[in-house]
C-alpha cells in the first residue's frame, strides 16, 4: 500500500508553518529562523520526515506512542466507529458503546477498587478534573476545608491553569499568575541532584516527610489530596528511592489524604507493568491516565477512581465535564490499543525482552566521559550529563545548555532523544526490539561523543561550584 | 453497508455503564437507577439508541456536529491519516503536514488578521490557553500588572479549573474553590430575564457599560482582556441587544483592552457566517474555537490570534501546550470537515434556506401558552417558558423544574432539546432540510403541550413574585 501523501516541498511547508502555527513550549521567531522538522510519515519505531530521513524515535511521540506506529488496525477501529456513530455526549443521561466498553476494560485493568472512570481528551484536563473533584469530594463529606493539594517541586502534570499550577516547573508558572490558590509544592525525591550527602534510601525517606511537615503546618483538616508521578517524566525521569513511595503511602493513610498517581507517562506498560503504580507499590485512590491509553492515536484521558470516592461523588451532581468526555471514537481507538497491548503481549515484551536489554545497553554508557547517573526503570531513563561523575557536579554553563548541544546532537543522528536541563531521557515505543535498541545506542553513544568533542573544543567541561548553576536555558 | 455493530442487550449496557461510567455533569446515582439512554447509530439528524429508537438531535450533539452524522468523508481522512502518521507532536520545532494545512486555513477562515493558530484538544483547554496568553502577552509587553480578565455571568467558557472560572455559573464554583483569582464578572446582556422595565437597547448599553465600571475600578492598567461568546449557547442562548457588543468593542478599544471571542458554539456557520464576530459585528484580538472546527468528529480546539497578539508571543518561549497540540489525526478530520462546508455552501445553506425556515417556524410557537420569547439567529434559538408572557414573569417553582419536565417531554416525544433553567434550547445541524424542521417543530409544539397539560393537573402555572426565583433545579 502506498502510504505516500504528496506534499509541499519542505521548505513551503516551514514558511506555512512559520506564518499560522503557534507551537507549544516553544518561541515561535527561532523556529521560524531555522524552519521547522516535518514529520510526515512513521511506522514501528521509526519517523520519516519530509526530506525523507529516517529517525529513531527514543520518545515513542512525546512518552506516548506505546505500541509503536503504524497500527492499521487502530486506523480500522477510527474509521469504524466513525461511519457508525461519530460523536455523541455523554451528558443528559447518555451514553455510547464504546464509551461503556472502555469504562469496563479500564476497570478491569486498573488496580485495587479503582473502577469508576471519568473521561477527558489530555492529561491536563484529567488532572484539572482530578482539582476539581478532591475538593468536591472533601466538601460533600462535610469536610470544605480541605482544599489544599500537595505536589511536587519539577512535577509534571499538565499546562492548563489548574494541573500547570499542580505541576512544579517554575518557569510555566512565571508571569501566569500560578500556582492558583491552595496548591503546596514539596521537594522532589531527586536524589542524583538534590541528595548531597545523604544516601539515596535517606534522601528518600527526608523528601516523603515533607510532606508529614505541610500537613503539621496546615493541619490534616486543611489537606484534599497528594498528587505525584510514580516516577517523574518530563521533570528528567526521577526515578524515586525506594523508600520514598511507601513513606507516602504510610503518611497518606495516617492523615487520611487522598492520594492521585499520575500514570499519564507510566501507564501502559512503560514500567513493565500495567502500571507505574503497581512497579513503585503505590495504592492510589485516583489515578490520571492518557497518552499510552491509545498509543497517541487519539486525544483522550481518564480519571479513574476508587469505590471509596465514587460512592461520594456519585451521589450528587457532579457540574464538571468536557464536550468530548468518552468520545465514540476516541474510545473505540482506545479499546483496540488496549487489545494489542494484551493479545500481543507487549507488557511481557518489556519486562521480559526490552527493559532488560534496554537496561544493560544503557548502563553500558556510563563509561562515557560526561555521563553519570544511568538509572532506568521498564523503558524509561536518564542519562545525567555531568563535568565530574564522582562529584555529581553540574557544568558551569546554564543548566540545559549542555542537554541542548546534546539533543541538536541527538537529532543529527537521526535520534529523537529529549533533554531536560543536562539530562537526556529516553521513553521509545515499548514494541522496541532488541536490534533497535543497538541502533538507539550506537546513535546515542554517537550524540554523547559528538557532545563531548564539543565541549572540549569550546572549554565547557568546568564544574559549577556548589549550589550556582540554575535552570536558564531551554528545556524545549 | 451495514453500519450495525453488534451490541449488548440495552439492560446489560445499563448496567456496565452505572457500574463504570462516571458521567459528565451529572448525578451517577440517578442515572443508574433510571439507566442511561444508549446512542448506538446516528445519520444525518437523526440518532438512533439502543432500542431502536429514531430521535431527531436539534442539538448537534452538544452543539457541535455542524455538518450532521454520517459523513464517511471523515472517516477516510481519519484513517488515511491515521495509517500514515497516527501521531507526532509539535514541540521541539517538529510539526506535521496537516497541522500546518489546518492552520494555514484557520488563518484563510477567520476575519481580520487572525493570522496564528495555537492549536489544543476542546474549548476548555483553549480558553485556558487564551488566560495564560493574555498575561503572558501583558507582561512581556511589560505591564505585568495587567492579570484581570473581565467575562460575564451565566457565561459558560468551559470545565477546567481556568475556564470554568472564565464561566459565570456560580453552581460550577461551588466548592470547588473557583473562580480563580483575577477574574471579574459584570452582568449579562439578558433582556428577558433581567431588563426590567429597559427597553433591549437600553439594557444593552447598561450591560456593556459595565466593563467600563469594571475598568476605573481597578483601573485599564490592570485589565487583560474581556471574554465573551457573541450568543451565549449554555447560558440559554442569550441573543445580546444590537446595542451590545459595539458598545464592549468601543470600550475595549478605548482601555487598549484584549477583546476574546469564544467561538466554541458560534464558529463555523452557526449563525449564517463562519463565525458569530461576523454577525454581530465583533473585532476580537483572540478567538476561540472548537466543536464546528471538526464537526465533533475528532476532539481538536484552537485559539486564533491576531498579528499584534503573535507578534508579541512569537518572540519568547511560552512555556504551554498540550500532547495533542496540532494532532495530525484530528486536524486532518476538521480539514475534512472544513472542505465540506464549504464545497457544499453549508453556510450559504443555513443563511438563505434553513435559517429563515428555522425562524418562522421557531417563532410560530409563540403562540404558545406558555411560550414567551422566541428569539433565534442562525441555527441557534430559546423558548422562554413562563406562566405569564406579558409579565415575562418566572414560574413559582425553583428554576429549570419547568424547563427539565420540557426537556423529559421532548425526549419522550424522540426530539432532543436541551433546557438551561427554565428556558429551552436548539442547535440543529445546520445540513437540517424545511422537511426536518418541520418535523422537529411538530415534535417541540407536542412537547410543549404535554408540559402544559402536566403544569395544569399540577396546578404549577403560577408565577413567581419578583425577583424570587433562584436556579436551583436541575440544568442538565
Amino acid at each position: 500500500m502506498n502510504k505516500i501523501t504528496n506534499h509541499l516541498p519542505t521548505a513551503e511547508l516551514q514558511a506555512l508553518d512559520a506564518a499560522h502555527h503557534m507551537h507549544p513550549f516553544s518561541c515561535n521567531d527561532e523556529i521560524a529562523k531555522k524552519g521547522a522538522r516535518v514529520i510526515t510519515r512513521a511506522d514501528g519505531v521509526f519517523l520519516t520526515d519530509s526530506d525523507g530521513n529516517e529517525i529513531l524515535d527514543a520518545m515513542a511521540g512525546l512518552w506516548c506512542v506505546n505500541i509503536g506506529y503504524g497500527r492499521d488496525e487502530l486506523a480500522e477501529a477510527a474509521a469504524r466507529q466513525m461511519r457508525e456513530l461519530p460523536y455523541y455526549n455523554t451528558f443528559f443521561q447518555t451514553t455510547t458503546a464504546p464509551t461503556i466498553a472502555l469504562a469496563q476494560k479500564l476497570a478491569e485493568l486498573a488496580p485495587g477498587d479503582l473502577n469508576h472512570v471519568f473521561f477527558g481528551n489530555s492529561g491536563s484536563d484529567a488532572n484539572d478534573t482530578n482539582i476539581r473533584l478532591v475538593r468536591t469530594y472533601w466538601a460533600w463529606k462535610g469536610q470544605p476545608e480541605r482544599t489544599i493539594i500537595v505536589a511536587r517541586k519539577n512535577a509534571y502534570h499538565g499546562s492548563s491553569v489548574g494541573s500547570g499550577s499542580l505541576g512544579g516547573m517554575a518557569y510555566m508558572h512565571d508571569v501566569n499568575s500560578m500556582p492558583i490558590p491552595d496548591i503546596v509544592h514539596i521537594d522532589q525525591p531527586h536524589w542524583w541532584a538534590e541528595g548531597g550527602d545523604s544516601t539515596p534510601e535517606e534522601f528518600g525517606l527526608q523528601t516523603a516527610r515533607a510532606l508529614e511537615a505541610v500537613i503539621e503546618e496546615h493541619g490534616a483538616e486543611r489537606i484534599a489530596a497528594f498528587i505525584g508521578e510514580p516516577i517523574q517524566g518530563a521533570g528528567g525521569v526521577i526515578i524515586p528511592p525506594e523508600t520514598y513511595w511507601p513513606e507516602i503511602q504510610r503518611i497518606c493513610r495516617k492523615y487520611d489524604i487522598l492520594l492521585i498517581a499520575d500514570e499519564v507517562i507510566c501507564g501502559f506498560g512503560r514500567t513493565g507493568n500495567w502500571f507505574g503504580s503497581q512497579t513503585l507499590g503505590i495504592e492510589p485512590d485516583v489515578m490520571t491516565v492518557a497518552k499510552g491509553l491509545s498509543s497517541g492515536y487519539q486525544p483522550i484521558s481518564a480519571s479513574i477512581v476508587s469505590d471509596k470516592v465514587a460512592k461520594v461523588m456519585d451521589g450528587s451532581d457532579f457540574f464538571h465535564g468536557y464536550t468530548y468526555s468518552g468520545h465514540p471514537v476516541a474510545c473505540a481507538v482506545a479499546l483496540e490499543n488496549l487489545r494489542i497491548l494484551e493479545d500481543e503481549n507487549i507488557i511481557d515484551h518489556v519486562r521480559n525482552v526490552a527493559a532488560p536489554a534496554m537496561k544493560a545497553a544503557w548502563e553500558s554508557l556510563s563509561d562515557h566521559p560526561i555521563v553519570g547517573d544511568t538509572r532506568i526503570e521498564g523503558l524509561m531513563g536518564s542519562l545525567a550529563l555531568t563535568p565530574d561523575k564522582t562529584t555529581r557536579a553540574k557544568f558551569a554553563t546554564p543548566e540545559g545548555t549542555v542537554g541542548l548541544i546534546c539533543r541538536e546532537n541527538s537529532f543529527a543522528n537521526n535520534l529523537v532523544m529529549r533533554h531536560v536541563g543536562d539530562r537526556m531521557v529516553i521513553s521509545p515505543p515499548l514494541v522496541i526490539t532488541p536490534d533497535e535498541i543497538k541502533i538507539l545506542i550506537t546513535r546515542a553513544r554517537k550524540a554523547l561523543d559528538d557532545t563531548y568533542a564539543h565541549l572540549k573544543a569550546n572549554d565547557m567541561l568546568k564544574s559549577a561550584a556548589p549550589g550556582t548553576a540554575s535552570m536558564k536555558a531551554k528545556n524545549f
